[in-house]
């Protein structure tokens, strides 16, 4: 009934604001956005708010580069009163001129995006606008301030307290399945026929939803129940795989995490689900007793390519150089020889990279970075874990586990966010060659 | 589904909270907001959040007092922070810098409001906490700040954009409309089958909800459609009263507005909720001519009791002084006589009351702040328009139409906020004297 | 969505058949049957059903028996069809013979209601029809046939795999829990605030619909989870009554159970509503030892008052005579003396009443046939379970526990069945006089 | 809920009949029908049909015949009752006495299907085992009294009355849209994408649902919106087709329809479907003008092979005969100029084959007779309408187009029903060489 109602409202709203414009033209961007920020808008606000966010849906790219320049340079907050409110907290340090400061500190853009989320489709609106605000940022710094006040309005919005968690499967809509497939980035698939077997009795598939959105995933896990800690993916996602009991599961498999909307870059969303979908699985499955990720290493072939191309790095002994120049050729996975010879050095030199690579004192791998700071170790190094094109193509084959210890989770987090220490498993320390000092 | 997650979330946070405190002691209120918004928070934060709103669940008035004040001192913003952002924005006065100082002017209070959100049933317990903190303000103003705060995040939280508009009908869950009797403040239910009537055919009623409560409205308004301005309350919710044909109707009559939750004071919704309802029923009934209240007037008697107690008071002549002594007298609406003679002077009286009588250049009369503020006009003066024992008490038996032409709104609000004129019918200006100068 | 295409169904069905019969008056009921049964049936069999339902919706008391004795007279078995059937069968006794003598014994009228039934609300009117046509039966005993043919058809249509079992709460629509309280006959209730304890956590209450009806209970039970084989109904319906912990419970008592629609009369449902509640309370409750009822004795007031008109029956002893002319005393039951007295006499004679007083080798009591038929055990007679002034005036206030013991219901039924024998308890055994013979 | 409390009272059930049997072994197929047709079946029917349902489900191939063998032998109706009630029938001709006859002739089978059917899943699980019944039948026609009974159950249960109809669209479950998926046999999918395209705007798919299969359509029809009667199936399959705008269609074709499920094999829906749906598009599209299907002709190519095969048959001219040569080529229909001489000889053919080529007064071809039964009239025929593998092979790629004229439905089902004439359009006589006589 609701969605009914919006629509009626928006319909309702356009009359309004057509009524409203009478006989003058089209109201220009500017003035729809001053509009909205005035005492017009407290009277009118969901009928601008919904002009402003169809307008903005008919841009040009060229008409939303200036609309989003307009944002950086007219609805920046004030100086002057800025710096009154510095004055005046000088003068009197009470928390209410600090609010004051806050205030004056505040821009009017986040004033506007607020006004304009009350349109019908507000909040889908401004994702999507922040979306492509983040394609042209590369290119156009000066708009990083609209960015940084979107992610903030973003992250207060979609706060996980008003997030769902819902379990997708064979019986939620295709409309919505078909989303996942297309979200799927990990681990691609081809049709609706293969997300049907990550869907099966063994396997378990969660997204975060925001009310304002119903029909759009966040972010989602894909999760096998199986036995032992899993160290290939092939098995796991082969649409063809024998459906196991998950009763008699010992193992929960994160072996697929994505984000699904790119006007939520940087809204931490994440760690929150991989928790909440622990606790589930715990519950309806007491006999669980591992819980891990089966996650690719995506960086690693690029900074091993990298290492080789430089010959002073020292990393690599001289010997190992040899052996490594055998990735060139194509299909040396299939060769039992070359990959017996390999393992061995990949293994190792993943492990360094993994856990020494760092930049800002922090794990190079983005991946790592994730889990690490989630507060999961580092457990386990598969050798020829992914052999699919992909998997060869950006990490040698090799995939990783990160264990989620409940018990652990706190302690870990800590040690990482403070001292950066990755904390890694008795066997992938193994891997890691003494370390001078 | 996404309840029992919720629920199993909250049971399998308790356990990991339970499992982390080991063997000492229940952490107390301190340790456990110092943990929430440390590393720790970040690690095992829906957990320790959890346990947050529990704790506060089951503190005594006392406890609480205390937890406000720890809230008040200790989570405020730092000022050595605040003055090194002044000094960077001196220095740098970009964008960021101004973010900067934005963000050292935000309290820690924010970050912990917004982390004990993530709880399950998180943002029940903010609201209710801030009704509390609201019982205390008028003797402990140092809490001001506390509540400056939440006033803050609940409006970002409540933005109309995230709220579902319902119409509420017999067929709703009785444990919800009885709800809405335990709500209505303004004319009064005594069973549900009195909401029986009030939700038949020819009367409507919708409410605002907000998808983290779900079952609680937050206001709601109860409208009548029937065949001309009503003028008078009673039959209109008379239970017996006959039900008519709403197709038949050119009017609806806004009889009841009723903010429900306390801790939403000051989060207004009230103008969206009728420019909402007002669209979706001209579109449902697209015969209808006015769109009008039917309103108390709950400050009217105060004030006039007031200026007949204040002999130098000149807006009363001497004459109707005599006559207005009748008031004190019960029954004196149902004396023929006496009703001709005060009909007069007490619909004057009002007009004046809502019209002249400022307090900071607003309308004294809390409703006429409202509906005026809101672009409506003060149309009529309804002379008995409600004689329950209320109805008397408060303004003698009137009530006031506020009509709501939505070619006008816009013209309106600006009017009356820009220049605080009153906007008015030819006919309460008729009930004005003329005014000197 | 259903609904809306029925209706958008019965709409075009109105076109089509008010199209059809283009300039000639309304059919008349006669020519509808006979339409609705013919080819022009099989081809918009759904318009015409639907006029025949709207004609009968509008039919006079008159018009409606007129209707009633055409179904009687004109739609019975063609008997020159019957004889030649029979003649058939006995030059060849093949099933295909059996199954065309069938066939040529069952009535027109069958298939005319089957046809009705696919009308928008066929299967309503259809139970309706029959309410009306049972109210005819005393005075008509010529329309029984009718009613044969419908007990039949509603008995295959609402077969127990048809029916759903839900759990009525507070949280159901108050337009549905308002059925409840006029269905309520038992133990009435006054207002939904009486209902709402009725549905308290340590109360159930359930029903079966039927998918044609789903907004129209069939029957209902209300049980109420407690300690203890329940003794008086008073305390287990008081709406101030304090609510206990369920989980603490070891006694289901079935305190009421209500048919609602007197068009399914004889359409047996209450035995498998019994033992379907059965088995869910014993899934929820492991704990629950006991299902009993707390059942009134609707006929012993009666009989007692007649057997006592009946000077020569030898039932009751010369001296009870005298104690029971105290019951035409009001009040007697706050007596502490009397009822002293009367307890066991009473006892005893609703003992005999219940086990000894038959109708054609089955209990006289229509609660205890159902009971018994059930297979349930006669437990415990109630002294003052009942003190209503309902209670009083059917059964002196007694009330009688009915015990469902899964492991003896088989047995019990076999019994019953087989020899009519009443299965008691040893305590109930007690009360009985020796037996001659 | 509901399905949750099956399931619950389904594991009850089979406690309560584990505990019956105690030491016993597992009851033979034999005694658990004798035990549910007894008084035990009336004191826990539910938990015996539960039994049977499981014991049916888990038989041998050998052990299902000799199931249905002792249906149709032991469950038949007695000979000695169906004689004494044809005795009291002569004695006393009475409505009383024919409602006994009909008893008596009814077979015990009857009642044990009702009971097996209280079983959780018991429709579902009679539906199957008619569906396993049809396939002996051919080998054994001793069972096919069996089958009389199960088709008569359904029919009364399977009741238009009691079915919903459903539109099926993209954001149905996936597991839903799977099953369309499968039962399409018309015009065969490869994957659910092929589907997306016939739940597009411009296409709409209803099917018939029994509440007791809530999973399971039962037939469904695909309708295209488009301008002008379709010729061609490809166009409208075609998953790559363009989207048109339903709103300016002036034609719906109703160009698939499907019986789902073999057990309800004689159980007509199709014709209620059908007119259902031109109703409820006739709501939603005021506009459209014509609704007509664009249907196979499955027996044409056999007949016309078999009419070719015979040299003594007139109705193939010898011209035509050597002209039909050409299509034992594979791809003739690709080749311009024998496409061009085979139009007219095979349109005038396949005229010829559905008007007058007929089997017990009704033509030959089982569409024809479907939408001719229903008071469709053939229309049209399309020269190459359907050039797929299975176009070709059944009907040289001939599609024909039954228009259903609401004004006319009624009169041409009469003409048929009564005469057996076929209604056709002038241009369908232009095709038929006039006949002798």
């Amino acid at each position: 009934m609701l969605d009914q109602l919006w629509t009626s409202i928006a319909d309702a709203g356009r009359e309004l604001v057509r009524g409203r414009l009478g006989s003058r033209r089209r109201a220009t961007i500017q003035s729809l956005c001053r509009d909205l920020l005035s005492t017009k808008g407290e009277a009118s606000g969901a009928a601008l708010a919904r002009e402003l966010v169809e307008a903005y849906r008919m841009m040009t790219d060229e008409e939303r580069q200036s609309f989003f320049t307009m944002l950086a340079q007219d609805y920046a907050a004030d100086p002057t009163r800025i710096l009154a409110a510095v004055e005046a907290y000088r003068q009197d340090p009470s928390p209410r001129s600090v609010q004051a400061l806050r205030r004056a500190c505040e821009t009017p853009r986040h004033e506007l995006f607020r006004r304009m989320n009350t349109a019908p489709g507000g909040t889908r609106a401004i994702v999507d606008l922040r979306r492509q605000l983040l394609a042209y940022l590369p290119d156009r710094p000066d708009l990083e301030p609209v960015d940084a006040d979107l992610h903030d309005l973003l992250t207060g919005w979609f706060n996980p307290g008003f997030l769902t968690l819902t379990r997708i499967d064979w019986n939620s809509p295709a409309s919505l399945l078909e989303k996942f497939l297309r979200y799927e980035k990990v681990h691609k698939m081809r049709a609706l026929e293969d997300l049907k077997r990550r869907l099966a009795a063994d396997r378990r598939c969660f997204a975060f939803f925001h009310p304002a959105l119903p029909d759009e995933p966040l972010i989602f896990v894909e999760v096998a129940l199986v036995t032992g800690m899993a160290d290939r993916i092939q098995p796991l996602i082969d649409p063809e795989a024998p459906v196991g009991d998950p009763e008699s599961a010992d193992a929960a498999i994160f072996y697929s995490i994505n984000n699904c909307l790119e006007g939520l870059r940087g809204v931490t969303l994440g760690n929150f689900l991989i928790k909440l979908v622990v606790a589930d699985l715990a519950r309806e499955f007491p006999d669980l007793k591992t819980y891990a990720t089966l996650s690719p290493v995506p960086g690693f072939s690029a900074w091993l390519r990298q290492a080789l191309a430089d010959s002073g790095n020292k990393v690599i002994a001289a010997a190992d150089r040899k052996l490594l120049a055998a990735l060139d050729r194509p299909g040396w996975h299939r060769e039992p020889e070359t990959v017996e010879k390999l393992k061995g050095v990949l293994c190792r030199l993943c492990a360094h990279y993994l856990v020494r690579e760092k930049r800002s004192g922090r794990p190079r791998d983005p991946v790592a970075r994730f889990h690490l700071g989630n507060g999961a170790r580092l457990e386990r190094i598969n050798w020829l874990g992914d052999v699919s094109a992909k998997g060869l193509e950006e990490s040698f084959g090799l995939l990783v586990n990160y264990k989620y210890d409940t018990g652990q989770i706190e302690r870990n987090h800590e040690l990482y966010t403070n001292t950066g220490e990755v904390v890694i498993s008795s066997a992938v320390k193994g891997l890691l060659p003494a370390q001078a000092g």
